[in-house]
């Protein structure tokens, strides 16, 4: 694990996220600076597996901290869960004598560096890039920040055709097993519900809520719902059901969608995915390997990759009073 | 006809649209600069048969020049429809002493003003205010240009993680009856192929177009499509479809739906909604009465209610051929 | 001027805009289309002269439809003002067998594509890319739309703060010879005056009407100065003049800037490019020449770049009435 | 101090924040929620000597949270600062019958509320409000995510301009004691350099660096300065000792001014603004008196105000070298 390093890998897996370029401009810059070789991975695993690979410098990333995506393009690879594909993938890194990775990306990201990690010794480090938030071992992933104003710019713009017309609107957010997403812009959109994974409301409080919204003289409202929300239903049901329920009110249905994926990240992403990159590879040339670079107490912090996959991410459940004390 | 007009109602009624709170604003202070006074109806027409009446002077509309839906709130007015309802609506006015109506929306509303006018001979003047443009008589509609950059900004999000992951998108616009915004954002947004009500691809040339963009390169693409596409497929059908016959691609489905609807309106939309204000209450004041004011080659114009009401819009035919080109 | 035109050259000069970057985009791709060679010049006629050429085929284009500035860049050539140095631009434009030349920008760049064509009778065509609309035979140039929204966005913040403090807020927007940016926001945003070069509203009249709105009981306002506001005094002097004669406010300064010049385009101003775009190319290959490409009552339009240049852009008289309509 | 506290006033000082109205919102529904009452009071500690006072309830506050400014509006108070003007002020409470006061604002505003508290024992609690983050006690004031975000839009749109031409700006942003609004949009943008109160760069080096920048093939540079950076110099100042001294550059300037202020808050500044409204009313309900309500470890905390007002907001010298790294 002590072996010097002379050149580092990095790639983007999984989803991609607003802050994936500032953070592949950061790593590639501080290998720069500290005048090591950087090369950029296409693709993921499955660019890693083919040998997809370009040598990047300082200039190579001029211009991309404020894009969305990833320069270095995203993809699945089934190949890389086997023991052959991680095999052709070390051939490939020994070949252009790549001496450490950089993964950003989400849980599964993590997961394929841990075992490659483990079968070859090779050393990798971790920069949690999600939008969903919902790793373990750092209290913001990059992206999230950017799609919470994605999502609550939207909403406002929701909001203003749901006032002019009295309507109820239930509009659907990324968030499969966390509710991070919805709990932060149902609060910051001022919604009057909000349904996450992690709380099950039930039907007849959400009616019963409703109802006593409608009564207390407001004549529109919003309601977030996670895209896993507990109650088990997805947007379009629950619309039915109100439909059937609650005469009151015009319902209609928003699915936010793949936007909230995109878009220049804010600045708070920037900086993060600089800062993580500074770390990540200053990490690795300490002779680190195997951790996650987070943010915890608004300072650099390392977690092993195993914890930050085991662990759990929880919401502020601080917020969900905020959020009733908000709407009564 | 020609009364002395002493006071004027104004309403928004159907969809609302980025601008129709500007165009409020104008019709208030041309009221008060002419020293004859204003009244505002909520609820479009429903409103105007309820007598839910409010006196506006020029400090009423402040700060609303840049708030997207409508102050003044729409619905859908079925009673409107009835004789009876008519002449409720009229009695309400005549208690008010109301001389004269602007109408704020879309065809639907336009009728109901010319319904109105014929029977009570009661001075109308119509302000296009609806997202699609979809009106004979102006070359804009407020909203239009508003709903324009909203959907584009929005694409250029998808783009971002379109363009990461290799994927296709068909992404759903407003547009049941023609394709303004479908045509205008697939331009603006470079997508690769765009589906309008006023033409029918085709679905073989559509995969057979789809097929040649993949073959020269191109790594992702946009399909922007309009709600009422000529294909008579909508989003997900169609997804279904290029997911059987086009191996090549990884689709996705994006509905960007009422989004579009709201925002701060653009500069266009606000100086637009100013002109037309001015010049409703203008020509009201000169005796004129059964016209909507629009927007011809940068001038304001009048069109007989009737004429905007069975005129179609037509989309930019030049549009179609620019798109073919760009994406060749 | 019927000789064959297998390649054409496309180059930006003089300040650039949103929208240059779309309308490269769309020069390049509609000589793709035409199955003809298309080379970019970076760096204006500087570029041209020292042969900083770039071959661009529909590839090379992809992904800057949504980009601000101009991937070709800009510069100023006072070489070029010399016989001599056009020589030498003509000469690499063989060398390099250009057979004709797009030129972006504005009046600067269209007199240095006019000089060069009667000198060496090269086709030449010009796309209007400037925020500032002060162009003749087009009703927007490039950009414009663009500024516009940027400009009314920045405004709506300072009317954030202005009415939080009850201040006065001059805010310097471009425009030097022409009052088009100015005008169009004034009225976008709500100012309660505007200065332009076209009227000299006079320092009194400016007082007077302060002091009415102040007492109409406004407690903010927003007077929107063109750079090259008829009265004379920038907006320093003008704040030094109001701070001692009209007690009643408090007053600030902003000069928006270079900002204004930036920015991803709107979806006017991407339309607008791709169709211009199209249209200089195609005009080329009939053999027409010296024209600039135009928007003329929605329609493409030529004018020959000789008017383009000596004609005047007017401001449309009837937005000042609007403006005093709306802040009386 | 342990008297109960039956209705609580609340109050904007000092410049305004984006977040403000949202944090208006919490406080006004918190009191609503635990059925005590609410009155605003207009103008700052202006408002409260001249009994400039309205009740609020939950309705009072409906479609502000995303509004940027202040609905109370905010004034400088010399009168407060005397014992006469306290007195009234505090009679103008007891006149309403209010048991105690959120202050919502900067350092100038936390000491009017301790030395109010002092002199009547009446039960204080802070907020702090402000685009600085210069407030001792909390990670985030109000208004600055927000701020972060308007000053990266806006140096992106300048990068546009400047990496066309080939340009060197230095851009001023708000920050005259602390940099963290230069620091942090310094990285976020993509700055060359950075200077602020903190650190003494020195002209040699901004000179050496500018160079160096220059010779590295960089062909456009944004040097971002705090209001009151250290070397002591405005950016006009800077612009012609860089003008003089380094003939590579074309320079310019741009100082974005009171735009910085205002704004939709970002959905960070907003969920903030909810949790440190509740968090302020029930901190008041429990007795407890002369705190600042701030953010620590992503957890609500209290601080004297005494400390709060004491205290240095420090800057991240960590983000210092990132910088560095990120432009080497």
């Amino acid at each position: 694990m002590s072996k010097t390093i002379n050149k580092i890998a990095v790639l983007t897996s999984g989803g991609d996220a607003p802050g994936m370029n500032a953070a592949i401009r950061s790593v590639v810059r501080t290998c720069a600076y500290h005048k090591i070789e950087c090369v950029g991975i296409y693709r993921g695993y499955q660019g890693m597996i083919e040998g997809d690979f370009k040598e990047m410098d300082a200039r190579s990333v001029k211009g991309i901290i404020n894009k969305g995506g990833t320069v270095l393009k995203s993809a699945r690879s089934d190949e890389f869960r086997t023991p052959e594909g991680r095999k052709k993938a070390f051939n490939q890194l020994k070949k252009e004598q790549v001496d450490a990775l950089v993964a950003i990306g989400g849980d599964g990201t993590f997961t394929g560096a841990m075992v490659f990690n483990s079968e070859y010794d090779f050393p990798v480090m971790g920069i949690p890039g999600t939008i969903d938030n919902d790793i373990y071992g750092t209290s913001h992933t990059l992206g999230y920040d950017t799609a919470l104003n994605t999502v609550v710019e939207a909403i406002d713009k929701i909001r203003d055709t749901a006032s002019s017309h009295n309507r109820l609107f239930f509009v659907e957010v990324m968030g499969r097993d966390v509710g991070h997403i919805a709990l932060n812009t149902g609060v910051g959109a001022g919604a009057e519900e909000i349904l996450i994974p992690e709380e099950d409301l039930g039907l007849d409080r959400l009616l019963e809520s409703l109802r006593r919204s409608k009564q207390s003289g407001k004549s529109s409202s919003i309601v977030v719902v996670a895209e896993g929300d507990k109650i088990g239903k997805n947007v379009f049901e629950l619309k039915d059901y109100v439909d059937e329920n609650l005469a009151e009110y015009e319902v209609r249905v928003s699915v936010l969608g793949h936007m909230q994926r995109g878009g220049s990240p804010s600045c708070f992403d920037r900086v993060l995915a600089s800062r993580m990159g500074v770390k990540a590879v200053e990490s690795l040339l300490e002779g680190k390997s195997n951790f996650m670079v987070g943010l915890l107490n608004d300072t650099m912090a390392l977690t092993p990759l195993e914890n930050a996959i085991k662990g759990q991410s929880k919401i502020n459940l601080e917020l969900l009073r905020v959020s009733d004390i908000m709407t009564t």
